[in-house]
């Protein structure tokens, strides 16, 4: 069966550069079966890119090619990556957005600073490596040709600033860390450190409000604020049929607080 | 050949939900050849979900598998639906989003409540069905599990309510069905039940205005509101290179009057 | 390997035109692979088609099928159109599209007229030819049905009018070809023709303002208007961690002149 790569970007659709990366791909290596994650991350958004990659790259199976360009230092200093984890490969630049899809792959990590131009396009632009280094890495990769051999082994590579929920007697502070296209805002604090009491929830420091939890959406009337386990075990607060974030004027990377009792 | 499964959902290209179901599918079984059919159902529309899959599945080979994920009532009462219709299976929560999809492909059908547990995710969250049981058993599915083992067969499912158009005299009376990107507006009032006569429309109620038949785009100016039959045969009124809808700020579900003669 | 068959449209993602494309391409032809290029192409933007595919189509493999429907004259007087050049297939309408792809692609020419109806859908809408006539026809060239038999050839094809940029002593003036979900302006002034001295912009024969040179964008501070060459080497215009084209209210199409020195 073809090796299977997939394709994350924050290039949108109006712009040919996925289709090019495609092209590349698909003429070094037709075997492969390209797969789109997505190629709306917002632009240049490195904390994006590592909640949805985080959160969708380990339901794959090992041997999978993951390309992940968001890459607003392209062309500069910044390496290029390439890292084996868990038995997954993880190509992109080396800007930290990989972070939290390490740690979530778990198992030893090798990393390689992509460094050999005879498996790049010829002509590798300034501006575009997805296109001229990190699709035809990917296609040589997906013939065979062995990590060791498209790079150096580098011991350390850019991680983003980690920020971890605090729990402490009965509140829990952590920040927003995504919100989806239905508004629902998914927090940081994990499900393991909350107890099941009553919850007052405020944002940004602002005043306390009782927000009621259930244990799914239509638990819930429409128009209810009401707040759940996200599907990644995480805390969440959701509107039914509305949009929790645009009523509450969310943002991630928001301060959540959370008081039991 | 692989077998397909097409995908459509109401996730999103911001949200990892799309993406850790393709993980899902591939994990269980890399065998089968995804093809995306929207991931823009416009947030929890059923009506919308219904339109789009009927007007689409039916050009599908037969034995593709379709997994539809709109899915407002997720986690509550509604059961998991898998239906077997003129030799294509539908996977997707039991609220009415085939409806037209099964009076389209015709012939026999076989429902199945999804109740077996075993072929789904281990751990199955509140929230997000489409990752851990209908990507799991869709995968299944197309390994060959035969539909009575994933689920007990079913007598009754949710059907949307129908609205059909009715014409009587010089008058046919139906609905707002769709609008697409560029604007057309498309009716549910069927070709068939139409007099190829002049016509005045009335939405909601309002006052009549002369719209001129064309046989395609390209037999009016730019700018001209006209009526045409739509490419499923349906009454349809267009703006050339501009916006019918928001001219006339139409909207799915509002009433259209056709007056002949 | 599959024959590969690349889909570029204006259709979007809300309507269920381009899957109904690739129900009709697989339900005839299952062994080939689609790719999606973009169905996100400015509603009927010809110039924006012709941009696209001309920028990415050249990096595919020879034999790639490459199908791609803007068509605002769909139904009406225009051929549909079959194009083999450097050993690639263009299939569209007459309208112009792959003005530049031609160009790009080089070689000799083969174009055909598409008149073969026993190749198509037995009933041809007259609003929607990617599903009835476009996909048919990608799918039994696939197969391995020659040009020869799918039409007629043709001599003369649409061609979009060329807007060269043109330079003279210390001057370019050329146009905007195309603005990308960065707010990046990317002009049609080849790389070839400018000279690496200092430069002053203006846009639509408004007040010249210096812009500095940069390699790439990691090169400015973050708000820096700055120029470069664009990854397929024509003159570019960036904001670093901004949005270029909003912030100088830029359009495609409007002019822009160089003064170098």
């Amino acid at each position: 069966m073809p090796t299977l790569i997939t394709l994350t970007t924050d290039f949108g659709d109006t712009a040919p550069y996925v289709a090019a990366m495609k092209g590349v791909l698909l003429s070094l290596n037709p075997d492969v079966q390209l797969v789109d994650l997505s190629h709306r991350i917002r632009p240049q958004d490195l904390r994006h890119a590592d909640y949805f990659l985080s959160t969708s790259i380990p339901y794959f199976p090992r041997e999978t090619i993951h390309v992940a360009v968001i890459d607003p230092g392209v062309g500069g200093e910044r390496h290029a990556l390439l890292v084996e984890v868990g038995g997954h490969f993880l190509l992109g630049p080396d800007n930290g957005l990989f972070t939290s899809t390490i740690r979530a792959l778990g198992g030893p990590v090798s990393a390689y600073r992509l460094d050999q131009p005879r498996y790049w396009r010829s002509d590798v632009s300034a501006t575009f490596h997805g296109r001229d280094l990190f699709a035809p890495v990917a296609a040589h990769l997906a013939r065979g040709v062995p990590p060791e051999e498209l790079g150096t082994s580098l011991a350390e590579w850019v991680t983003l600033p980690s920020r971890s929920a605090v729990c402490w007697q009965n509140i829990c502070q952590g920040e927003i860390a995504f919100i989806d296209d239905f508004g629902n805002i998914i927090t940081n604090i994990p499900q393991g450190q909350i107890q099941s009491l009553p919850v007052r929830v405020s944002m940004n420091g602002g005043p306390a409000a009782a927000v009621r939890w259930v244990r799914t959406y239509s638990d819930a009337r429409p128009g209810e604020l009401i707040c759940l386990f996200s599907s990644e075990n995480y805390f969440e607060i959701a509107e039914v049929q509305g949009n929790a974030a645009r009523r509450l004027q969310a943002e991630v990377g928001m301060m959540i607080q959370l008081e039991f009792g």
